[in-house]
């Protein structure tokens, strides 16, 4: 399937209407970019680019797509012939997947002709809306659980298309591996897994279940003690296993106090280096929760794939600069009401002092000073060539790592999870 | 692609161990329901049931996912052969798309085999939580409307293949229309759009722009008129459209103060028939708030496709009856902790009492009395085919008279905003 139908119907009228009266051949300057970070949080992280990459490239008109749009009359005749030459021939650069980023943050320049562009809004804004909001819940989480490491699993709450990318942003944010198997697949991301409830249900007793996934798995599995009582869950997962026992899975109850305890009784039968994971409706907060529990591994659903809270992150793809016919470039921003934007073509820099960030700073204009820290945008597209690095297993890995040393970087107020304002403040030049 | 892989791991080594100890052959039977509405709503509407049975027949592991499978040791060779033939040969009955559903609700009851069932967990969670989070805010919003039309053009605060599944489910709610081609091309919901911001700004006047929007799109579109000052934009609308203009949207702003300001506006100018569009951040909230200003017609974008506030469903897929060794069945359910289920087989009727729902009536195991009131489960595969009716665009447009007859069976208090107990309770016989 091509990505050119994942788009709302006015992208396409108004490219219809400007291509009859020419002004969409215009060179224009598209930006994306957030008013706040969602839910008052410190600081975003950018996610999605490697598969917006991808989405560009598939963006293209095919038979089916084009015999809809004129069976449905959306578009003229010579739009429709437009469209199905389409291929978009401009420049985009941006942040970097994984990076840090603030309001105002100039996160994607898209420089083409308007037509060429504003075709693009839907699926751009699609793509980085929802990845940035699983990563910016995500990151919180690595934050919260300190150096624990967190899988996530939330593939059954989210939409099926979805769960991958979730998957896949949820580890550049940090998370070590999902039980998505399709993210695996398509991104290299580690898979992992223990059992569900019913596989101990459909057994005669625990035990025969156990016996059989340690057949299966080996003893470093992790084993799912709380389908019938706990303490004769781990009784009898140790009895099975032995006391190597890799894991037991803690998906219930109250898990401050359960983990005490299933941890007083591992030790107490010898399994002193059995992990305990728990895995129940989890957030950032109920992690930072657990931080003096004994737990040693948190699996993580609902809360990651739907942004904790702010299931969207808010970002806008707006025109802020196009050509007149007398060739010089005019800067544009909705002007109606508080949702004032900054016009212009923008270049951002991470101002540093002793290596920590003190300052966004977006210039308008051409006059960039990237002495002042670290340049923020990297060339993505280049005359509709799409930079190979972002993309794959290998921008994913590329993205991970961009993140971890964009955090490193930030003020320690970055990490802590109370509502509040940006941790640095974003300066327009 | 095939769904295959869009499953968590865990099916899979659940499915190794038990194929290995025998006990994956056994007859079973699992149930999806939800132990409680989000939001605390007074009832939820089912959505994706259409969907989820493409995924099914679409549930095949071809050569690459097995050769992922293969390179990650993630099952046994003997389980990659099982998987290689694998497809569903089982029954499932469930209440069709669209119906009205309560705590407890029986929703999909699936019987084949443990392992063949067990791995449709993960892709029926993903389709059935997000989809009817959608149709359960939708439905809402629909209620709040009273009959006035609402659109769906969230499709850029969703992931992009989730927008389309999120477009379906609200049209399914009672959504007039959607913003998103590929929805209209997958599903046959008729699409929509006014024009953005970028449109207006790209031009070198209001005027200049709202000409080139009739020229393309005739006096019966509706204008974008919030770009610069509202009351300007309206006067520049009806001096280019006449009076005859479609409509007019305002995207920003006190919405009660403009919407009555605008009408004010548009009569006094002739325009009597010119419809106000609104769109700015709605919910089901500030729609109601709407009710008694001059609004024609709402388009809502986040809210209704991340569920307005509660963006997973919470529906789960639970092991209820399997087969003993004596050919017995045996009930069961998870029991260590207050995530009390109801074990066994059900089968679910919704009582009436001259015509009005009174009861969410569930019997378990084989007695069911359905002259009390209306049975709600439909056949929906019959040993491993696919029943065509639920699905396609007919399977739609029925699921949408399906969800509407739902409702106005439901006592009146159903339809109620603020948060409350389920509108009939649900009573296990």
């Amino acid at each position: 399937m091509t990505t050119a139908l994942q788009t709302d119907r006015y992208e396409l009228t108004m490219i219809d209407a400007t291509l009859a009266n020419g002004r969409g051949l215009r060179p224009s300057v598209f930006e994306v970019f957030a008013r706040r970070l969602p839910g008052a949080r410190r600081y975003g992280v950018v996610a999605g680019t490697g598969r917006l990459l991808d989405a560009i490239e598939q963006f293209r008109f095919d038979h089916a797509d084009l015999a809809f749009l004129r069976s449905e009359r959306v578009v003229s005749d010579a739009t429709l012939d437009w469209l199905a030459d389409y291929r978009f021939t401009g420049d985009v650069r941006g942040y970097g997947e994984g990076e840090a980023y603030f309001p105002g943050s100039p996160l994607l320049v898209v420089e083409g002709s308007f037509a060429e562009c504003v075709v693009l809004e839907t699926v751009a804004l699609s793509v980085l809306n929802y990845d940035s909001a699983v990563a910016n819940a995500a990151t919180r989480m690595v934050q919260a659980a300190k150096g624990r490491p967190l899988a996530e699993m939330g593939s059954r709450r989210a939409n099926e298309d979805a769960a991958i990318a979730a998957a896949r942003a949820a580890y550049i944010a940090g998370f070590r591996a999902t039980s998505n198997l399709a993210a695996g697949a398509a991104w290299g991301i580690p898979t992992m897994g223990t059992a569900a409830h019913s596989f101990t249900l459909l057994h005669d007793s625990e035990e025969e279940a156990f016996q059989a996934q340690i057949d299966a798995l080996g003893v470093g599995t992790t084993l799912l003690v709380d389908t019938y009582d706990i303490e004769q869950g781990v009784d009898t997962a140790i009895r099975v296993a032995g006391t190597g026992l890799g894991g037991v899975r803690i998906d219930s109850g109250d898990l401050v106090e359960t983990a005490q305890r299933v941890r007083a009784q591992l030790d107490a039968l010898g399994a002193t280096d059995t992990r305990i994971t728990v895995t129940s409706d989890l957030d950032e907060y109920a992690i930072a929760g657990l931080g003096a529990s004994p737990v040693d591994a948190y699996g993580v659903g609902t809360s990651v794939v739907t942004g904790s809270g702010s299931p969207a992150a808010g970002m806008v793809y707006k025109l802020v600069a196009h050509q007149a016919d007398d060739g010089s470039w005019v800067d544009v921003a909705k002007r109606s009401d508080g949702k004032a934007s900054h016009g212009g073509e923008k270049t951002a820099v991470r101002t540093l002092v002793g290596g920590v960030a003190t300052e966004e700073t977006v210039f308008v204009g051409g006059n960039a000073d990237a002495s002042i820290g670290r340049a923020l945008q990297v060339p993505l597209v280049q005359q509709g060539a799409i930079v190979d690095e972002h993309r794959g297993a290998a921008g994913v890995a590329a993205a991970r790592e961009r993140c971890a040393a964009a955090i490193a970087e930030l003020p320690s107020d970055a990490t802590r999870l109370a509502r509040g304002e940006p941790v640095i403040p974003t300066v327009f030049r």
